[in-house]
């Protein structure tokens, strides 16, 4: 077999298709391999014309077809079954070829099988690709870690199969062995947040102001003209509109109140703690899928008393919801502000030296969190690399301090008639926390010392402490 | 040398000393081992006179002090020390001897740890130790894993050198393998729910009410002696009354308002993500300690406007006070309810048969979160073993009742006047987010569904389905 493909692709799942179609839609060719060789018959059947596929049964075969240095994406499952591909391939590779890993590997992974790999002088490159089948196909955002020298090779590659936004591709090299995977894994918990921030401003305007899903939907449509235009307000007024065809209830009427969830949300805020990152409102976000599902609690919770929700007039109606516009969008700011923060700190202690301008670069299009204030968030971090949050820019920091008035009248009505706004919340807790000039943190500090010995620092000079407490009387019972 | 020890401790430290201490002061001849013989000698030097000490410089003279079946307590630091001392000892003991790790373990070593001893017929017996140093000498709370077998022959020990309230000892047999210190992680994170919820509320009659951290010491003086009082909010009251010798100002002035943690709270959070228990408030309060600590980004907010703060009356300082204990106990409730629901997700993820009663029982005294409502606590699972939710209780529930408006108006004050209460909304929304008839995961479920083809279920037939979204057009540039 001649070794004329640029890129195989092993793992022909929906994800793995679709990624091997957009590379040969682009004028690649590319080596196809399946586990079971009845996928790579049934794509170059249903797909074959549309570009140059050299499908391969055997691995051998597969490795023989990829012109050097060898370029060979894996899109298998995260975890065991990644490993077993990768030692299924390695060894039939040579020093300089490269393995990249598609799927949605933990970062920790990545960066183990990188090392690994190098050390035989192989190319492992992580690349977290975001888009879903459709992104994939037609041109997802690609975030690829691993070596500079693998991106060198990759790098336009990947950019040719990509979403383009102003013409600018939406891939890029983030940095090395695992900071590719690390920022999807961000990228999705984002996702998280973004995702509760609109369930809860719908449930407001439903709950609340009173209307109806259609209306509710009319309210995104605008929405989406607007700051808070982006992908995720898009879809959800599709959703809200949409009628169920066997009912004729409201769509969002008939479907289960139960979230799913596939771990990268669990994932973020797991690192997160390790990382001391506050990324609250994935984790208020995370935590509210779990408990969706937790129907046992549910039942006993259910009917136990909450707010007064006296009805709106149709003015406040109005009012209210250009409240929470208000509330949504400062809220999604802290939310955004949160994700990149823990990237910075990820990058501190991974030593990766990541731009966080290039990544909003590449979240404008073809991923899930595609926004149109992300072309913003670029421009901030392109004045100013070092910008540590992104209230630190001017126009973010006016419409925060514009949102004052109505985001807190938000979150104080929603406590208020009893509706549940957790990631609502925390963002502003995140907020009121960072902005503070004392926190209350000083009486743990206190505390700490007092039951633990724990010592504390003090405000006025340098060192530990430990202040010797008079032990109160231990009362068997307390008081 | 003869065996006449009932148990050997190794691992002098302050806490293994103490425990040895404890152990010798209740009749019990106690071997003392330690890496550095200095400590063993040390201790026999200073305490050898409190009880029946036979001091071991070597592995083997320890093991040979020890009675059969032989009891050893290892109390090293948990990880990588605690395996190595473990490698030591297990090849001298014999079958049906007994190792006990009274270290802060995690739960997955000690499973981990048990099993592999279990294969040499050896018991391991993972121990949560709760109270600090004094708890260690004067009476810890102990929470015992491991086989039922082993507890037969120690729980009479644990049980008489523990904590006592009314009689009845604060150690027990909690449930297989990593049972014990499963619980005893999830007593640290409600501590840490526990210290942030006072530590805002704290915040709040200082910010909002305008109280002196001598007027505040003397508020949770008073709510020490209702249905507050626990060991927290007893030297709460301490440490806001206690006055700096060097400066004349009060102590919480002076502490650096950056808040440390040992790890147990976001081992807590983390293991909660894995089971999908959603220990929100637990959550809030790590991220509010590492939040604490992020100075860059508490520098980059600094500034930033807030809500606005009209100064209170005496009498509306009073009535808000009185607020403000309405939430801090309902808060508080939450908080121990959903530690309580994480142990039983545990117990059914893991098989563990364990008593919530017997857990609340054994928490009444000894350790750090010892509390007057514990009582009650264990009264409600006695009386309903299967009470999913302290909610489910009467009492409780009357409680909550009454808090609402409260509860409700606290947090909206908090959220207007820009005073930070990550933990207080993270319970309010976890009370709404459970007893709410429907909930916005409903649209995330049809998001889901269009950007990924997650599927979702229907609330009025079995199934998954998938609905056939129109796509809309992708636009380069989202909206």
């Amino acid at each position: 077999m001649n070794a004329t493909a640029a890129i195989g692709v092993t793992g022909l799942g929906v994800m793995g298709r679709n990624l091997a179609r957009n590379f040969a839609r682009n004028g690649y060719t590319v080596a196809v391999h399946n586990r079971s060789a009845s996928r790579t018959r049934a794509l170059i059947e249903v797909y074959g014309d549309e570009g140059a596929f050299v499908p391969a049964e055997t691995a051998e075969e597969f490795v023989a077809a990829l012109e050097r240095p060898r370029r060979l994406m894996i899109m298998v499952q995260a975890g065991a079954a990644t490993d077993a591909v990768i030692d299924e391939f390695a060894p039939l590779l040579e020093p300089g070829d490269m393995i990249i890993d598609g799927g949605n590997a933990h970062y920790s992974d990545t960066r183990r099988r990188e090392a690994a790999l190098r050390e035989r002088g192989l190319h492992f490159v992580g690349t977290g690709v975001s888009g879903g089948e459709e992104g994939a196909l037609e041109g997802p955002s690609i975030m690829v870690g691993g070596s500079a020298e693998a991106y060198d090779v990759l790098g336009p590659m990947f950019e040719k199969i990509s979403a383009k936004v102003d013409g600018e591709p939406c891939a890029a090299h983030i940095g090395s062995d695992g900071a590719g995977h690390f920022v999807k894994m961000v990228h999705n918990g984002i996702e998280y947040a973004d995702m509760q921030l609109i369930a809860e401003a719908y449930d407001l305007l439903r709950q609340v102001a009173g209307y109806t899903p259609a209306e509710i939907a009319n309210v995104f449509r605008g929405w989406n003209r607007g700051r808070l235009g982006s992908y995720l307000v898009e879809i959800t007024a599709e959703v809200l509109a949409h009628t169920d065809a066997e009912t004729g209830a409201p769509f969002v009427d008939i479907v289960a109140d139960a979230a799913g969830q596939k771990g990268t949300g669990r994932w973020t805020v797991q690192t997160a703690l390790d990382l001391a990152s506050p990324v609250t409102a994935i984790a208020q976000a995370t935590f509210a899928r779990a408990a969706s599902g937790q129907s046992e609690l549910r039942a006993a919770y259910a009917g136990l008393p909450g707010g007064t929700r006296p009805p709106l007039s149709r003015t406040e109606a109005e009012r209210f919801t250009s409240q929470v516009e208000h509330a949504l969008y400062a809220s999604k700011v802290i939310a955004y502000d949160q994700g990149l923060k823990m990237i910075q700190d990820a990058a501190a202690e991974y030593g990766w030296k990541i731009d966080l301008g290039t990544v909003a670069r590449i979240w404008r299009g073809g991923c899930i969190i595609r926004a149109s204030f992300l072309d913003r968030i670029r421009a901030a971090y392109a004045a100013d690399r070092e910008l540590v949050s992104l209230l630190g820019e001017m126009e973010f920091a006016m419409e925060i301090t514009d949102a004052q008035v109505p985001w807190r009248e938000t979150v104080a009505s929603a406590a208020r008639r009893g509706i549940p706004v957790p990631a609502f919340s925390a963002a502003l807790a995140h907020y009121d926390t960072l902005r503070a000039d004392r926190l209350p943190a000083a009486l743990l500090q206190g505390q700490r010392d007092y039951f633990g010995a724990h010592t504390y620092l003090r405000t006025d000079r340098p060192g530990a402490f430990h202040t010797h407490w008079a032990a109160p009387a231990r009362p068997e019972t307390p008081a």
